[in-house]
């Protein structure tokens, strides 16, 4: 049935996302708060920055003004920053009149209060102005999703049905949706991914081979997978899309940011040169402050995560802290 | 301690685990049954159609008699392909006279029996002619080891002392080795995995984009993980280097066989033209046919085994049999 639905955050993310679900039939607005983009969209049907060579759909309205964009919605998909989503979210709850379902596309950890992004929504939005909330993580780059390229990603809700209502809301020819209950296990992978895809792309930048990049992907993927079981999840959620699925893409993949960023570390670039050559947040940089502080509040070895964390923040030589986690001491694999 | 260790399969990762052994200072000997290659490596120290710009370490001293080069040895290294495994085994048995520790190498499920190569081989030596058995198997190329290129690998075995010994026989600055006592897990992920890597390279051959590929890898991680808890092993193996490790690596790098193959395929090329093409044992393709018979007699559901081996063994279009996997009805994700 045609939904009413409204994407905060016009992003290359977001707006692949509203575009699915425009091509899905549904009634789509965006809302950003850069008037010159959000005027882009609406006279353009472009959003030149984030996807250069693409055409936005005709149906598809843009708004600056957040009250407008949310209106009557019957679903509410939060794609921004992770660093914008608690005040944002205060935005939403201060606005909103009914009661849409709540889903956000981010992956991220808050910065100091490490908490996953569902947990900041259900904080700051009232069971009186919502329903369930669901996150939509998996192995997708907007620039083959825009291009119809067949693409899977995972539903998640501790609410079955609500996880159903989101599969519903995007499944189509070239998007395809698996519903999972283990919103902990999802979000955590999703966030943590892009930490290892640093350390992945370093590697590469750093003139490893081939055994070197599986080694860190999956070395990396068992200490995110430690954590994430720490904070609750199912282990066998990283074995799925939102988590191993999601760290090949990342890790492999030219269309990855945080690979990207990796990758330059590696060749000798310093961190602030990275950032500003990107020009758009490379989440992975946050994501390992806050789990490398949350390893150490539940006690979890993440010497990937550590050794990342030494580079970004503590200045530590990138060819050191390589060589040092390679040549750790090896030891039984298993470790749950 | 130096130990005396033969090595039955002078392939490329056969001839790469000698050189990994003959550095560390072992007492290194190779078999293989065809003179010319034997007479090769003693005369030149090559063994250019597997390794072409390869030198191997004058002390390892290559053998077609079999009785000789496991006269005395400590541990026997079988990696030969997985169909001539009993037969080597039982040559092995009659002749030797001590009680080594039986290490293997290879990846496979036996055709017809479809049993594991453990099995084949405690099934062939007796007790009184062994210690225990253990697998060596992880994401690795010969083409990387032999180049000290870091490599992590597991090494496993029901008995966790016989896992140590080879950790320990193998171990250096380059070659990483963690334990693992779950056999199954580890040799069926390796056997597996190289069904989806011809997928993965038949994707890629047909055009699809790094979205569909980290699907094909996670949804055949996920059937060939079902599998493999069917058959008794421990589903977080899959998540390790002998699972999703050398997934990884077999899924995204150019030295692998199998992914090279489905790519040919993808490509339009007949199955009988690929495997000439190659000139190597392509394990993936008869490895799909015993999976295949396996997941029908445990009841696992194996959508992408199944449309591999209707391509391979049953003339099926390969266009047609990729859009009937991708357009599958999505479903919930965890499945075990």
């Amino acid at each position: 049935m045609k939904q009413k639905i409204a994407v905060l955050g016009p992003g290359s993310w977001g707006t692949a996302l509203a575009q699915v679900l425009a091509e899905n039939g549904h009634d789509v607005r965006i809302w950003g708060n850069l008037p010159a983009q959000i005027n882009e969209i609406n006279t353009y049907h472009t959003n030149r920055h984030y996807l250069p060579d693409n055409k936005i759909p005709d149906s598809i309205v843009a708004y600056t003004d957040l009250a407008e964009a949310i209106a009557d919605c019957d679903a509410i998909l939060f794609v921004v920053p992770t660093k914008a989503m608690r005040s944002v979210a205060q935005q939403f709850a201060a606005t909103v009149q009914n009661k849409p379902v709540i889903i956000h596309a981010s992956k991220g950890l808050e910065q100091d209060t490490h908490k996953r992004i569902s947990e900041v929504l259900l904080e700051e939005i009232p069971e009186t102005h919502r329903q369930a909330v669901a996150v939509l993580s998996g192995p997708s780059h907007a620039e083959e999703v825009i291009n119809h390229d067949i693409t899977t990603i995972t539903a998640a809700s501790t609410d079955l049905e609500a996880a159903r209502y989101v599969q519903d809301l995007f499944m189509n020819d070239y998007f395809r949706i698996y519903t999972n209950t283990d919103v902990i296990g999802v979000e955590t992978g999703a966030a943590l991914k892009n930490i290892i895809a640093i350390g992945a792309g370093a590697i590469h930048g750093l003139g490893f081979g081939d055994d070197a990049k599986a080694a860190i992907m999956t070395r990396g993927l068992a200490e995110i997978s430690r954590l994430g079981v720490a904070m609750g999840a199912n282990p066998l959620t990283f074995i799925g899309l939102s988590g191993v699925g999601d760290l090949i893409v990342t890790c492999t993949s030219v269309h990855s940011r945080n690979w990207r960023a990796g990758n330059l570390l590696g060749k000798g670039h310093k961190l602030e040169e990275v950032l500003e050559n990107m020009g758009m947040i490379v989440e992975g940089v946050s994501t390992t402050k806050a789990a490398r502080e949350l390893a150490q509040k539940l006690h979890v070895e993440m010497p990937i995560t550590q050794a990342i964390y030494d580079v970004l923040y503590e200045g530590k030589d990138i060819n050191v802290a390589a060589k040092e986690i390679m040549l750790r001491d090896a030891r039984e694999e298993n470790e749950f």
